[in-house]
């Protein structure tokens, strides 16, 4: 019997754990870290991390991570999760014949906009526990010191590919944008809207803007290109919100 | 000078405690804890997580939170907003009078809807830094161990005033609700929802539910009711799904 416990550690600031991850941490048998070609250094941040709370040897197994591939969106998400999930049992099998607890460091909490949850769910004899962490959405609230709600008001989180194909979603005042591999802000009318943006949260290279997205939003296009071409990589998250009319 | 340090707590369970905010606790010069007639329980929490996870002795200072009053909403938050920045000042001024760094524990994340941001910037002389904590959404999610998102697509988090008077978010497919003081799902038409629900979320007297909306619903009204019969308050929160058409 295989228990696996999704640990949301956060945006890579180690400080972001809470005391029930590194406990689940602890209790682990096994530690499976994902190795991405595109993104190094999150796995060397995931390796730090079990490094500076682990007070028990736990075995970490490092796992070449599928690469995503073909052209319809769907379905290619659907196709990269099964290959995951493979590597997840064969990695257990390996390491743990006789079953017991694996643990993966997920970026952010396990909720939102993370698919280990569904990937495990590819493994019926698998049983899940997820132990929230800190998302980026409350590192870029938190890194501006501004409130995610409006008074009395509601908040929408999506992403930048529903901003890009549906526009404004109808009657938000407030939106937050996830998994924007591009400036899908910059297909926004600006007028009466203000941006907070974020790059590298909680990390030491930690980037933050804000002001009229009219102004903004420019400037935050050319800083991402800038700083994506210096690191190789980039995650960065945004909060939009129209002024009352 | 007096620096203000908003500190995410998460949802009663001290373990919810991230690194940063056991730092900032045990960094802080006066720890100030409101005192709420209808939950002396939270207050008692409060200082039980100060107990377990303070190593130096820092003073904790319990006042008493005004109490909200008014027919206008908005105009009636604001006044009591105003009445608790009132009070932060009067005790800093007595136990800090050379200034320092003054810590509160926020329920949940300072981000989201909680006042001491808003209530904060009434003190302009007082700079505010805010460390995050686990959300009530992201113990609801891990409690029932779902994602909070539906695959690509977006959440809408909002309250039971707005479901109840604005209906369902248009488009949305996932709406999470909070600060609902009753049971705003019985406004919608329950065909194609499912709900999950908690209560107490993280606490020992931890209450789940889920399933279709028809069903679900009228029983967690009586849950509900029974509970915080029992209680004296209740805490829930829930999310809705509504299934792809």
């Amino acid at each position: 019997m295989i228990v696996l416990q999704l640990i949301g550690i956060g945006t890579g600031n180690p400080a972001h754990l809470t005391g029930e991850a590194i406990a689940a941490l602890n209790a682990a048998d096994l530690i499976l870290v994902p190795r991405k070609e595109n993104a190094p250094d999150l796995a060397d941040l995931r390796e730090a991390i079990c490094a500076a709370v682990l007070t028990r040897p736990v075995p970490i197994i490092a796992f070449d991570m599928p690469v995503r591939a073909g052209e319809d969106y769907v379905q290619a998400v659907h196709a990269w999760h099964d290959a995951i999930a493979g590597a997840w049992r064969a990695a257990a099998a390996t390491h743990l014949p006789r079953g017991g607890k694996v643990a993966l460091l997920v970026w952010g909490d396990p909720s939102l906009y993370d698919s280990t949850l569904r990937i495990a769910a590819r493994l019926p004899d698998v049983s899940v526990r997820m132990v929230p962490g800190i998302t980026s959405v409350q590192a870029l609230t938190a890194a501006h010191a501004i409130p995610l709600n409006p008074l009395a008001g509601a908040v929408t989180i999506t992403t930048g590919r529903l901003l890009r194909s549906h526009g404004w979603p109808p009657e938000a005042d407030t939106v937050v944008v996830m998994l924007d591999g591009g400036c899908a802000f910059e297909t926004l009318d600006p007028v009466g809207i203000t941006i907070w943006w974020g790059a590298y949260l909680g990390m030491p290279q930690q980037a933050l803007d804000q002001g009229p997205l009219a102004e903004a939003g420019p400037r935050i296009a050319a800083t991402r290109a800038a700083l994506r071409a210096r690191q190789g990589w980039i995650m960065d998250i945004y909060l939009l919100r129209k002024a009352p009319q």
